[in-house]
């Protein structure tokens, strides 16, 4: 199952962390951006030239220490219909080097409407009987503000694709409380979109204990995450707001059960852009990125036992 | 101001209605799809070029009738980067005759990240200094589920563009309660909200009176949408849920203020779909969709009269 195979390569290396690829025009390095402008103008297409040689040097230079990537889709709808396609070919490198693909798509709709966005970004689209398959990540974030009938269809589509999806519960930034933790009775409601996630997808789960969908649990709220951890028994969690935001290894490794599993937490602008920090104007981008992620492995595992 | 154009043209046309641009391919008649395939083949560029067909037809049958249109992305990025490309057509093409146009993309997300979502949608991307744009729709629904920081960067975004935004607060779906309806306090989870948007777009109303800011309010909970007309004074409402979701003109006459003003209701698959009810094939199927918006405008002209 799709959120056993993601467990799987974590566990062979050692190492519970996604990288984002989320590239805005001013994380590629200049002689990346020169060239591709060269090649295609400077404009739209210039740009998308450009994330895509820094999102193939990217991912060349981790897929042997990470298990995963998330690009965002926020920076390639930034360019537009030209960026959606360069992100189609971003996920399927990335497949193709084995790593596991999250969307981070945050789509939240129902019925029809959430099905039709399932089509794009899990099972394909029927035309005349046949299936046409788009973006094809191995999984994707949801948001559930609309109920349980705005999670369910993604499941269902994410399942008969073996795939997964993570529900937003409690969300890494400053402003999150003032929705999520509203206190209704005895819970609060990031609470309450918790259990009705883990209600929705009871009976998914893999040889782990944890579901085919999962909940988005920010590092910045690390006593949140403590509790939620114990309260949502089969539901892996994806760990956003590490570094940059202010999380550390010691807040995130409250995301990990006993085993040291069930948890991946996120990097990205720390793993990007690392290359800003040597001075060499990013010809060392990949290398920089690769030294990053292996910091951030090595930080975690100082918190974190993988068994 | 952005709000007041949608306003100004509700009251030229004595219509209150938009009509959602939301196409499958089982929605497009049989003579449309054929000829699609022929010129681009059974596949995701024949499904592209059919639904943009059938786009173009109901957006020149309808645009006298109605003063909006609302393109609903999963129907679009369902045929990836493609549907993506139509997309960006058939906002261009409703604009270019007189529509005011809603893109329906409920996205969500905090600080950089709605930026980027922002330039896709609303400002365009800077790239070396200069300004690209691309869906460049004259409103977009948003999620607020992560708090007033996500909300912000969207409407900073749309006032330097004179564009609106509207935040999901009470959706039609018969899950919508699961969250939305929790009593916290004094106020349901869907108030807070309310509450929140209209604070963090204080002082953006227009000549109506009316936020640059609105709100998504089904038709489907008429107590909620009276209630909510009363709480939130400066808020206009778009009304999905009217026709094939159950609600009816009875129902979304709350949602207006006593000039008849402050909302605007949906309706998809009863405009598009018509043409499945004359039986004639498809053939008709423009002149079945301009009936079925004059039906619509006519029915909510019985409960509500714009001054």
């Amino acid at each position: 199952m799709s959120i056993d195979v993601l467990q799987d390569k974590i566990r062979a290396m050692k190492n519970p962390t996604v990288a984002g690829l989320d590239a805005r025009i001013e994380y590629v390095p200049e002689h990346i951006r020169k060239a591709a402008y060269a090649a295609r103008g400077v404009g739209l297409e210039g740009a998308v030239e450009a994330i895509w040689q820094f999102n193939v040097g990217l991912i060349d230079a981790l897929c042997d220490i990470v298990p995963s990537v998330k690009p965002q889709t926020a920076y390639y709808e930034n360019m537009g219909w030209r960026g959606m396609e360069m992100l189609e070919r971003t996920i399927q490198y990335a497949k193709s080097k084995g790593l596991y693909v999250i969307a981070d798509i945050k789509r939240g709709d129902i019925g029809s409407t959430a099905a039709a966005y399932s089509e794009g970004w899990l099972t394909g689209a029927k035309i005349e009987g046949q299936v046409f398959k788009s973006f094809d990540p191995d999984c994707i974030t949801i948001s559930g503000y609309m109920g349980s009938d705005s999670i369910k269809p993604f499941l269902d589509a994410a399942i008969s694709e073996d795939k997964c999806v993570f529900v937003l519960v409690k969300t890494s930034n400053p402003g999150s409380g003032e929705l999520q933790d509203i206190v209704a009775g005895d819970r609060q409601v990031y609470e309450v979109i918790g259990d009705l996630n883990e209600r929705v997808a009871k009976g998914t789960q893999g040889k782990y204990g944890y579901n085919m969908a999962g909940a988005v649990v920010g590092a910045t709220y690390p006593s949140d995450i403590r509790a939620l951890r114990k309260r949502l028994e089969h539901t892996f969690f994806l760990v956003p707001g590490y570094g940059a935001q202010g999380g550390t290894a010691e807040d995130v490794r409250y995301a990990f059960d006993k085993y040291g599993h069930g948890a991946i937490v996120n990097s990205s602008r720390g793993i990007m852009c690392a290359w800003k920090k040597t001075g060499k104007d990013g010809l060392d981008f990949a290398q920089a990125a690769r030294d990053a992620a292996i910091a951030m492995r090595e930080d975690i595992k100082q918190f974190v036992t993988i068994v």
